[in-house]
């Protein structure tokens, strides 16, 4: 059956996802359907979905397990990095690690991965190396976040560098392979790519910007999460920073009651969340100038509108 | 260039480990490298290369990256599992957990699983497809290890059915692609993976063996860790049960002063050890019988040695 338009898309996407966390091993199959159940805002796929129409791809079930693997990545780092932040919450639900312990999500985050593989492995030889590549950036900018929260420094560089490998990194994968499926020339593909990438920016910009500003309830997480782990916007970032915190060491250098509402204070008042609304309002801005050279369609002004919604969303 | 020897292409297999983990992220670079030369056996790989062989392959060059990335596969499998069971030492050496925190040691788990995905890409689907499978079912079957010893129940059955996933599955897999890899036909491709699968089965019987009567200085860890995590053989296996453990719960059912010593000892003189080395001698069986079909060789003769190693290894 050919499908084609995005949200049946959608849909076979959400149908890939639940069926293929079919393990007879009763507590991989019930975590991995807890934590895909839970919902998040699929922005991953659907890119991928809109790549490939707006390159002239006519059937979306090609598309599909390629795109529904995107999201099993990023499913599988949510489950590892809840375990490594000790996150309790997640889209309004507890968390893997939290109901079924350390020990079993480490193996569902694992479990997820190999599903990711399984997804993939019909696409052949380029589709995997994209995926493969996008998946070590991926991991190595979990890495270099984590080592900076650990010394406690994060420049803007290092901030570039991060959300690049571990955001972008995925989001430019999926329009590289979904405008490769619909056999796009490279102008096209080189387009669709630096959409992505900068689209995928400006979400994890604006993801950092909630987390210092979002409301709880209408996130379903805390707030204030990056900030407690010496992640995501920080003082530092700003140049504006108190003498305290010259050596940008924001997660080690406050002391007193209740360290990360303070920091927050500070974050809220420091002007940092308007610098860096005006980072994601740029790359949104290159995001959009990168899609001029598509030929009109009902997809690119999709893609259009995506920037819109990543750029304005609350949670 | 042309790589005929086994050993001219167990170097190349150090060479593709060690160039691979090449990420300019430090503590991926070095947590990689670091547990890659702590050595181990290489059988995996060595399997495959064999495998290879004796099917008529010509170009172990072909069969490396793909033999190389089974290795990865347990690599990263073993950087997982020590931070699931709390071990300190592997190999003779410090555990990736212990020395760079559980954080870090989950994330280089992650990367050499990214590492396994670059290393099989240029092989296309049906060589991704299988390795996807393999890497599927050992997942499933750390989990039911890690869920029998939580529910303080490993029946044989229980025990059969966790050796096949977790260890059997990725040596059946390197057999499988090596044969392919050489344009064996399916007869001897069924006769490598039977015997891949039995020479796997009675690699894990035989250390869980090791766990309760090995050397800890030859073996480079401590013994009877298994026992402690109640896995591998208990006495439930045996039938030989007292009747405090009727109820199979030997992860639960000790209590004085030390023990896991107090329930090695009582392995070791329950019986149990002389059964799982009965049911090691009969997968080597299987495996030797396995091999029948296949035309003379070296590389069949080195199949058949590595069963004899694998067998009477005392590490």
């Amino acid at each position: 059956m050919t499908v084609t338009t995005i949200e049946t898309g959608m849909q076979a996407i959400e149908k890939t996802l639940r069926d293929i966390v079919d393990s007879d091993v009763e507590v991989l199959r019930e975590a991995s359907q807890h934590i895909i159940s839970s919902g998040g805002k699929r922005v991953r796929p659907r890119l991928a979905l809109l790549a490939y129409l707006a390159a002239g791809g006519e059937d979306l079930a090609t598309a599909v397990p390629m795109a529904a693997a995107l999201e099993m990545v990023h499913t599988a780092t949510l489950v590892h990095d809840d375990i490594n932040d000790h996150s309790l919450t997640r889209r309004g639900k507890v968390t893997v690690h939290a109901r079924w312990g350390n020990t079993f999500a480490l193996l569902t985050g694992d479990y997820l991965f190999t599903k990711v593989y399984e997804l993939m492995a019909p696409y052949g030889t380029p589709y995997n190396g994209i995926m493969s590549d996008a998946c070590i950036r991926l991991v190595e900018g979990e890495t270099l976040q984590a080592a900076a929260a650990k010394a406690g420094r994060m420049d803007r560089e290092t901030y570039k560098t991060i959300i690049a490998k571990k955001t972008a990194s995925l989001f430019e994968a999926g329009a590289d392979m979904g405008a490769r499926l619909a056999g796009a020339d490279d102008k096209i593909i080189a387009a669709l790519t630096a959409y992505a990438y900068n689209l995928g920016l400006t979400f994890q910009i604006v993801d950092d910007i909630l987390d210092i500003i979002g409301d709880p309830e209408t996130m379903g997480k805390p707030v204030g999460a990056d900030v407690a782990q010496g992640r995501g916007i920080t003082a530092a970032q700003n140049g504006k920073i108190t003498p305290d915190h010259a050596d940008g060491g924001v997660a080690t250098a406050v002391a007193p009651a209740d360290p990360v509402q303070q920091m927050m204070e500070q974050l809220r008042s420091s002007g940092a969340v308007e610098i860096a609304r005006m980072q994601a309002i740029e790359t949104a801005d290159r995001a959009r100038a990168a899609l001029e050279i598509l030929p009109p369609s009902p997809a690119r002004d999709e893609l259009t509108n995506l920037i819109e919604l990543v750029l304005n969303r609350d949670k």
